[in-house]
């Protein structure tokens, strides 16, 4: 697997010598993605330079690097590491405990009169309580990224990360949740039993198929909004960037033959929420019959890849396997995107030599865009649910904030999520009265 | 029930005015706890005037008000409230997001070097996550304050006011977690399925005999810090005042009789640090057998109120029985707290009058000046438990930090918490790897 990696060089300050560093990098086959001047001092440059490659081929390109007349390879920068350090969010106090006085208020004996205000009327605690900005990001460990199942306490720099974006983007409070379970029923459990905790559920990282039955579950015993983001935030941010995708090259989504390689969590919530937005004609490829069915009890229809790729005008693959789809598969005209991180199913710039229309891949279409103002919307109006008219409302929004000819917003633009919050709060629908537990 | 209540009353800016409002409130007999000017207008002043009242009491007090000459009731204010709206707490992102380099460094793809560097080393999770500061701030809502079982989410602003002075004294990441469980069982299977989401555990505010057991299945559990602050915060600062009393009073608490009247969560965990902190003689009363055969297996004695009285040098009540102790009870010369908040098992001015050395209620001894450093100092030293120990060395703290005459320091004053917070990372003993399961 690629994994993303600093290095720091350095240069003399003369004409050429960062170029003969880029081309050994060029020469190993790697991609560049970031490089910056760190600092100059007495003719010479630090450079940082960001670049995937695979694990344990680390050491060959520092022989190479070093080899070079005008370049000195320093370290693998930590500055990954560096910004994890502590950890990436915390808990504050809105209020500065300053004098006895606001003591008496917050804690005891103040904190008395408003617990028994919500034992009598429990709407209050989403006035006098965190609750109502309070989202669990919950994970089990068994998917995260695209490393697997590698544990709890190692997914919690994932999960942490989403809560600071929920921090920093809409002003939410992401509480990172780690669920050591023995079933899906006990992870039910658990979650069930701390959720009066919390005001929404966000599950994060929980491998197919238990992720279905989970989120289910949750949703039939919950009367809080429950969304698993690698099934239905991907979902939302594809739908965007398919909007727009078929108004660049000018046709209409709804009547496109759209192909989804890979039903996992992903691909199946794709499924899902294009045939929730009107797609009639889905077809779908895995390996696993219990994925073809589910496909097909959304109305699709599993077919080989081969058939896949010539039958779908549109082409989303979600596989997790690099160069999956190859380049004589593509049909000229087809849109593909091949999400897969960090290695997509085929190479943009390949697909469009082969014909493609429009690619793209995982890299330009994050779902960060999406889970900040699906719950941010739905907390706001006190949803006791996400509905697919909040997923299309999401879906159209961003598709709306995407500058002119590009497929997605820049999800670090604040705007933007506030637009995503408004759309779904407008559709919410309420039918019942918002609470805990269900029945 | 008393419940703190604030009243706003206009009155001219004239002498005696006030008075003649305070003399209501005598009259009444209605204890003041805070008095404050709002503004002062036009020869017209707003007072703030914090009582407490039983309930329903109110509207007599506005009446008596309303009748004097020179004093308009404005209204009761909502301070309280106010400083409860929207929540106590928030989570923040400790970095700002704030350009698609950090957001790649934080989130995907470079968290994913983070995740298997934890995962190669379980140790470093300390190092790249929040979770060394993180404590849960755990209730069933069985024994919210003096309330009761008023269920957990009605039980959500007291641990959500724990969680704001973790942050502000000590800046540890409080979370609150509400636990709805159907048996002891199951409340520690499901605390236990989370325990990997943080560093340690305050239990808070469950109802004995439970706490007992639930608190010694999770130690036995969890390899973290465990704490029921009602039982051991309690107790600290129970011993910490003791042993500031007998210095006051020129005797050595070793040596005393101390009676503890009634032997709930606090009662007996305040019996078994008096215990490690070498009393031998302890007496106990409380109406259960189960209580009574407790406080035995600690070495203590049952006896009836009348008799514990007669013997001990020392007594110390937390019954939330309001005038249990009748002043001809008292035995000259004895110490006296009675800590059952809002009102005492005896007033301290009718106890000092009935011949007490040295009397006090809860009041003036709040756990808020044991648990923040007791966390902060088992968390630095990475302790995988509480001890007696480390208990033992955050009382003596606490007695050090109080001014010339005074039982307590002022748990506002945060240089406190860092000595608590030192004296218990110093006693911190290493016999086992940290982590998070044991066994």
């Amino acid at each position: 697997m690629k994994i993303p990696e600093i290095l720091q060089v350095e240069t003399p300050h003369m004409p050429g010598s960062l170029a003969s560093v880029l081309k050994v990098i060029a020469e190993e086959g790697l991609v560049l993605e970031h490089v910056t001047t760190l600092h100059r001092d007495q003719g010479r440059t630090l450079w940082e330079i960001t670049l995937e490659i695979e694990e344990g081929k680390q050491g060959l390109l520092r022989e190479r690097l070093n080899a070079l007349p005008s370049a000195r390879f320093i370290a693998w920068s930590d500055r990954v590491f560096d910004r994890h350090r502590g950890g990436k969010i915390e808990m504050r106090s809105r209020i500065p405990i300053s004098t006895q006085q606001i003591l008496r208020d917050i804690y005891t004996p103040g904190v008395a009169r408003v617990c028994l205000a919500i034992q009598k009327n429990p709407e209050k605690v989403y006035d006098y309580t965190y609750v109502g900005r309070a989202v669990a990001v919950i994970t089990d460990g068994t998917a995260i990224l695209g490393l697997g199942n590698i544990g709890a306490r190692p997914g919690l720099p994932v999960i942490e990360g989403k809560a600071a974006l929920f921090a920093s983007l809409v002003g939410l409070s992401g509480v990172p949740i780690l669920v050591e379970s023995t079933s899906n029923e006990h992870f039910v459990d658990v979650v069930t039993s701390i959720a009066p905790s919390f005001g929404a559920i966000l599950l994060e990282d929980i491998a197919a198929p238990r992720c279905f039955e989970i989120e289910r579950m949750l949703r039939e015993r919950l009367q809080m909004p429950v969304l698993h983001d690698d099934q239905h935030g991907t979902a939302v941010v594809t739908l965007a960037t398919l909007l727009n995708a078929t108004r660049i090259v000018g046709t209409l989504l709804e009547k496109q033959v759209v192909g989804i390689v890979g039903l996992g969590a992903a691909g199946l919530g794709i499924a899902r929420l294009l045939s929730a937005f009107g797609i009639k004609r889905l077809v779908g490829t895995d390996l696993r019959e219990e994925a073809i069915a589910r496909l097909a009890a959304l109305g699709g229809e599993g077919v080989s890849l081969e058939e896949l790729m010539r039958r779908a005008d549109v082409v989303v693959a979600t596989t997790g396997v690099k160069g999956l789809i190859r380049p004589e598969l593509v049909r000229p005209g087809q849109i593909i995107l091949a999400l897969s991180n960090p290695d997509p199913e085929i190479e943009p710039a390949l697909a469009r030599e082969a014909g493609a229309k429009l690619a793209a891949d995982g890299k330009s279409i994050n779902n960060v865009l999406a889970f900040p103002g699906l719950f941010a919307g739905a907390m706001r109006a006190r949803a006791t649910a996400f509905t697919d008219a909040m997923l299309l409302a999401a879906a159209r929004a961003i598709a709306q904030a995407a500058p002119e000819g590009h497929l997605v917003p820049d999800a670090l633009n604040t705007t933007i999520h506030e637009s995503v919050a408004e759309a779904v709060a407008s559709v919410v629908e309420h039918t019942a009265v918002p609470g805990v537990a269900a029945g």
